[in-house]
């Protein structure tokens, strides 16, 4: 019966997987549009697929904790896992729209592409651990990626207090301040949400210990 | 002896009605007052009277958790439940309040209305939500109010995203951005938190299946 | 059995109450900077190194929560604590270096000293509270350090609708007010975090009651 009760645990994992990918397609754009400044409908439409596509996958796995007895962890665990993940690229398409919304599309900001960098490595990191997951015994590869996470979202704070000194430093329009200053304070975000879920991920770790 | 606990247990839900009865009333004021575009210092009274009554009915709710024995739910789940749908009543206040203090009160906006609308509908299929908890076998009425409050929690990303980026088209005067900006994010952050209690109970319910 | 267990318990709450002496100590420096108008570089150092000692404190709490078969609250109780206790000093120091960012780290604010003192109060509070938990008898002494530290967030609250409004009324200069704006928010964030760590608090106890 073990047995047979496997095959379903192993369809969490692979929805996670897939949400994995998702989330790294998403930042690797984003690094793209980043570098050549072209934040524009084409840019967002592309960004809003894969963010419906990994709602529709948050929502498969909340269906299949709703109709499956077994589970690899605490069913709540899956659940704030699940939803806390989706929220990364909500981020990502959050800062996309907004470039778009306060015409600032065409514009190239080293700061912006330095931003993009640290968030793929980040969601590169957590990829690697959630795909971890599957097998406990990767506690070391899940670990170090926290670790990792962790690190990058400290010099994501570093970068936004520095990028958002130069602004008041060098500009003296509000509105130009005002508007740089909401897109480096989410792009921010966007590491610290995956901080968020590396903390759920390192919290079902701390159980299982 | 399970006959003479029950009424324990109905004490929660009691007491979780009263919580559901008091968020409608807030929405339901809060639109009143941005249709009339009547925020001063009447209108401020009444919301902090309702705030006060949602804090009163959290903190009995917590007194009643610590001495009882046998709960509904998980204790830690309870314990959620009230503080993040207290926190509702909250942020409607907090806007009430802002609203005056940046002398904003007299004006119309139909831009707050269509948020007020939103908030209302959001609030009324979270009362519809927590009342279900009442009898499991709700499952279908408490899911379809989830998924509602999460349709809602959209629709008030996309109109913040609208409504902040006609400000910056229309406005060249950043105090006036400043302050409206400020109202629309706190009316986007009513329907987020709508969404954050929704999610309490999905994870209530995914517990339980 | 039970015997050679206890030492290990002690563990834990002994790496709180370090905790708890370090952002006690951090509040005691942003208050006595905020008095003389002293947030320099020198006062930000001093800062960044009780931020860095209660990061190192946070992952000897993990780390032996990863070791520790035996454990005084539930595993994820406590991770949750630590973490969030930790946000604290943070939150304090990245006060102090916004100050700095925004050259505004000469200037006496009597609204920053009154938020200084209501930071101090309600850590010290958080740090009462911490400390009781070493002995579930105290639960009233932690009930009552909860109370107040929920009292000074409304106050918080109070002050920071009451700065801003100051802030709009008495000055038309955009960008003093977007970084004031942001500073007495931030320090509102102190209050919200301590009374986040509270939160936690409270539904250890209510899990225990």
């Amino acid at each position: 019966m073990g047995f047979s009760l496997l095959p379903r645990e192993h369809q969490f994992f692979d929805l996670f997987d897939k949400m994995a990918d998702a989330s790294v397609d998403a930042a690797r754009l984003f690094k793209q549009f980043a570098a050549e400044g072209t934040f524009d409908e084409a840019a967002n439409e592309k960004m809003r697929a894969i963010e419906h596509l990994c709602d529709d996958i948050t929502h498969e796995i909340i269906d299949k904790l709703n109709r499956t007895f077994i589970t690899p962890f605490d069913r709540e665990d899956i659940y704030a896992l699940a939803h806390r993940f989706d929220s990364v690229v909500d981020i990502i398409h959050a800062i996309t729209k907004r470039l778009l919304l306060y015409n600032l599309h065409n514009s190239v900001s080293k700061d912006l592409i330095r931003f993009s960098e640290l968030i793929e490595q980040s969601v590169k990191s957590l990829a690697a651990a959630v795909r971890g997951l599957r097998n406990l015994k990767n506690v070391k590869i899940i670990s170090e990626a926290c670790i990792e996470i962790n690190r990058l979202e400290n010099l994501g704070d570093q970068l936004r207090d520095e990028t958002i000194g130069k602004l008041f430093d060098n500009s003296f329009d509000p509105l130009y301040i005002i508007k740089w200053k909401d897109i480096f304070q989410d792009a921010e975000r966007a590491l610290d949400q995956c901080e968020d879920v590396a903390n759920v991920i390192e919290s079902i770790m701390v159980k299982q210990a």
